[in-house]
């Protein structure tokens, strides 16, 4: 019996707060670029919305929720994606947003953050800089704080990627999770391990942003002074500790991956899969690319979690 | 009252035949295309599935038919992605599949042809000519001829996206389809003035291939000795006359757009909604450029229909 934060019924029930936009997203075997790793490759793709990404799943279940108490304004911390999808979710339930981001997260970001009506509060420093500000923010101004992976309505909104998955995978199927605070890798973790324990559940992580997978490793919170990746959706240094409980449950392993294996990842998703993801969406390939072995002969579900990158960037990474 | 050849709730019965993974595709707002092109753009997106275009939508339901007939071998022209979805219809069927294909079809056409299973019969000619050859080879082996837009399983199938959008669109929108041999146009088509009757449909051509166009326009067939467009997904000399009669009855426009604007459409495509498409499928983004006060401050949705494209060619025409 799995004890975490979440609960099945309560991931299932969160359905009915989400726009279907988000929902049922496709789900679908790509041959041509399972022939490039030597498995079978299927595609879980997020990135077909109004904003990109994953997050909306989340947003859209914490602002129905928030506008329900009445709760008029909200505050988040955003690598790029979960402020964009918190803007345009909150300003359909007429909640006032605002973002604390890095001045250093993509310019593409940060621009969809402001067009979607957020107030966009630009911090000096990395995501963990904006975490802190978002809280002071919070405080200073008594606005509601909603914390990626921390409060509930973030891993449950992912968790209903899980949901999705499971008529999809079968026993000794691997589903590949992109790792960063780990709201996407609880959510969805929780539901194959209730519903369909017989898959394996991969997170991937960064070389250069390892703090949660170490942490998994060590079962105790491991925090780093830096991080050094082009995936800046993933890229926290402050692991949650209840966040990290609920991980040692539901995932059977995490794996860190070099800059060069998500660069070749995007680039494989590109030619032979069609599409342009950021680089936080590449680490499932650039797991597999670095283990052929380990996933050869093997049905692996890769989450496509978001498409939203710079593209002078984009263009000089894979090479274009 | 339509009296074309299709028939609402026949269409409505064919979802049961088609695998899900082809149906239920994203229909979403992209703001940052709609920004560059002055009016509300969503996208009906048809890439996202095991073939790349909306072709399996039609192949599926024809091969459940035949298999249920009893047919062992089926045959049909293509322009790539039509044999494509044929062939990985059939295969799941049972069914043997060739398709007959113009040399000068795109190499990743042919490609994925060969890959799901079909045997491909290239033919020193253009499309028109595979159709010849498609014919002369049921005749002479005996075996079923599928023939795009005229098979109206094909239409039926295609029919089925109409059915996805009526529920996102009001009276006057407008949605665009590209336009080929017409079996997408007059299966959205036909659904769209059934159920939505107020939403403006708008078929889309080159004015490279624009035989279809010229037909519709002068209500009664017209050939063209040549096709000139990278858009090899539409490019047809010899519209059907059924066809025709059916396209006059459901839809509002067609226009033809320059080789310019396709290429326009599809770099738009790429920058401002992340999607690397074929040419057939930038001709709604192209209609839109060559126009844009008749789509001012509407809400525009266009047909994402297919995905396979040259990389090589797809750099060079976008500039990348």
């Amino acid at each position: 019996m799995l004890q975490t934060r979440l609960d099945l019924d309560r991931i299932r029930a969160s359905r009915d707060a989400i726009d279907p936009v988000f929902l049922a997203t496709p789900l679908y075997r790509c041959d041509a670029l399972g022939g490039q790793l030597g498995c079978t490759v299927s595609i879980k793709l997020e990135t077909a919305n109004p904003v990109r990404s994953f997050k909306a799943r989340g947003t859209e279940l914490a602002t129905s929720r928030l506008a329900d108490q009445g709760v008029a304004a909200v505050v988040c911390a955003s690598a790029g994606n979960l402020g964009q999808a918190l803007g345009w979710s909150g300003r359909r339930r007429g909640l006032d947003v605002t973002v604390a981001a890095s001045c250093f997260a993509p310019t593409v970001k940060l621009d969809r953050i402001r067009s979607v009506g957020a107030h966009l509060e630009l911090v000096d420093g990395d995501f963990e800089m904006a975490r802190e500000r978002a809280v002071t923010i919070a405080q200073q101004r008594g606005v509601r704080l909603v914390e990626d992976s921390l409060d509930i309505e973030t891993c449950e909104g992912a968790a209903t990627i899980g949901l999705e998955l499971v008529s999809g995978v079968s026993a000794g199927d691997a589903v590949l999770v992109a790792l960063g605070g780990g709201a996407m890798a609880t959510g969805v973790g929780h539901v194959l391990k209730a519903l369909a324990p017989g898959v394996e559940v991969v997170c991937v992580q960064p070389v250069g942003a390892p703090a949660m997978t170490l942490s998994w490793r060590e079962r105790r919170v491991v925090t780093t002074d830096s991080t050094h990746t082009i995936a800046d959706g993933v890229a926290g240094r402050y692991p949650i500790p209840v966040v990290l409980d609920d991980l040692l449950q539901v995932i059977d392993d995490a794996v860190l991956v070099r800059e060069a294996s998500i660069v070749t990842g995007m680039r494989l998703l590109l030619e032979h899969a069609g599409l342009v993801v950021e680089p936080s969406a590449a680490l499932g390939i650039a797991a597999i690319l670095e283990d052929p072995d380990r996933f050869a002969g093997r049905h692996v579900v890769t989450i496509i979690c978001g498409g939203n990158v710079d593209l002078d960037a984009y263009r000089r990474w894979v090479g274009w």
